[in-house]
């Protein structure tokens, strides 16, 4: 392995284990200590790949936004729709985007980095003018209005399953969310025709997943 | 004043403290000597009312679940709307109710007590059930499911709208959750005599508020 590879590898599984620790603890208590025990990396070789904590925090929320999976679709509201669907798959098999909803709602950590949501908003709003100006809405739809709501229920959606493990899962739950919204969203032709299976993002994934 | 009377109003004094403490920095970094300097009362006062800081969060979350400026309405699916709408009014002028939030969305406060979803959630599923009784649901709406994602929905768009000083008002964007909600749940008779207007809870709850 080129030298280079190892050091993009070490950097992540680092933001890796540092993801693991803001969930478990929070931003305020997880150290620079707790992460040297869980990685058996020295101090020295942390602060080489990123010099503070603050630092790490900005790598974990760097990541955070993806359009990752997104294919082109015949409905620009089927794309916008894969966007929540695959974020909720991948999120409970990926410590760096819970870890980044961790950080959006921890008081000192949101007032030191801000949060992702304003560029969630506006990447699912570029998706719903699309659908608007190809007729895929209903005609009292708001695109801006329906970006802002849906990012503030995916993510509400998705801190109350995490705290009842017991329950669904998120993507089940994130397939009902939609299903619960698009009558009201979709103009009635292509609401026919949009796909909110709960199995869809795994199989846009693909056989690797 | 009576001593008993004076007792409770310094023990809530201490919980709104408290509870701003939470909102601020989190639980972990919210100290008693902070509060000592914010309440401008001794550690003594302090621990007479409150043994420990663990005991003031339980103090917090207490409160948390209210049907305070809940009226008998005509549809109970009207009660369900009021819910959201009172504490969506209320929650931007009361500190206790957003910590309450805080607490459920801290790691650590998350796994020593818990959060009051469940409870919120079940005090939805019991209205909503007797809405269906009535005939006042779609068929295909099933109470469970629709209070579990109301009460995620309504928690995320409280965390985003907060973050977003700037933009509309917690009142004015849970108005539009359920307008964007309702739709697909309420029987079409029943969804025209529905108030889902943002200025409602005020009136509510009566001039003083």
């Amino acid at each position: 392995m080129a030298r280079q590879e190892r050091a993009i590898r070490t950097r992540e599984s680092i933001l890796e284990a540092m993801a693991g620790l803001f969930i478990e603890v929070g931003y305020e208590a997880a150290t620079i200590a707790a992460l040297v025990e869980r990685t058996g990396l020295t101090r020295g070789a942390l602060y080489f790949h990123f010099p503070t904590k603050e630092a790490m925090a900005r790598g974990v929320l760097d990541g955070a936004v993806t359009r990752e999976g997104i294919l082109p679709q015949t409905y620009k509201l089927q794309e916008w729709v894969d966007l929540g669907l695959l974020l909720a798959h991948r999120m409970p098999q990926e410590p760096m985007l819970r870890a980044a909803v961790q950080l959006s709602v921890d008081p000192k950590a949101r007032s030191m980095f801000g949060t992702r949501w304003p560029d969630w908003i506006n990447l699912g709003e570029d998706l719903l003018v699309e659908a608007e100006q190809r007729g895929e809405l209903l005609p009292h739809a708001v695109p801006a209005e329906i970006a802002r709501l849906a990012v503030g229920a995916w993510t509400g959606v998705q801190l109350v399953t995490e705290a009842r493990p017991q329950g669904p899962g998120l993507d089940e739950e994130i397939a009902r969310l939609y299903q619960l919204i698009l009558p009201n969203v979709a103009s009635v032709g292509v609401l026919a025709k949009l796909d909110t299976s709960p199995h869809r993002a795994k199989r846009l994934l693909g056989p690797a997943s």
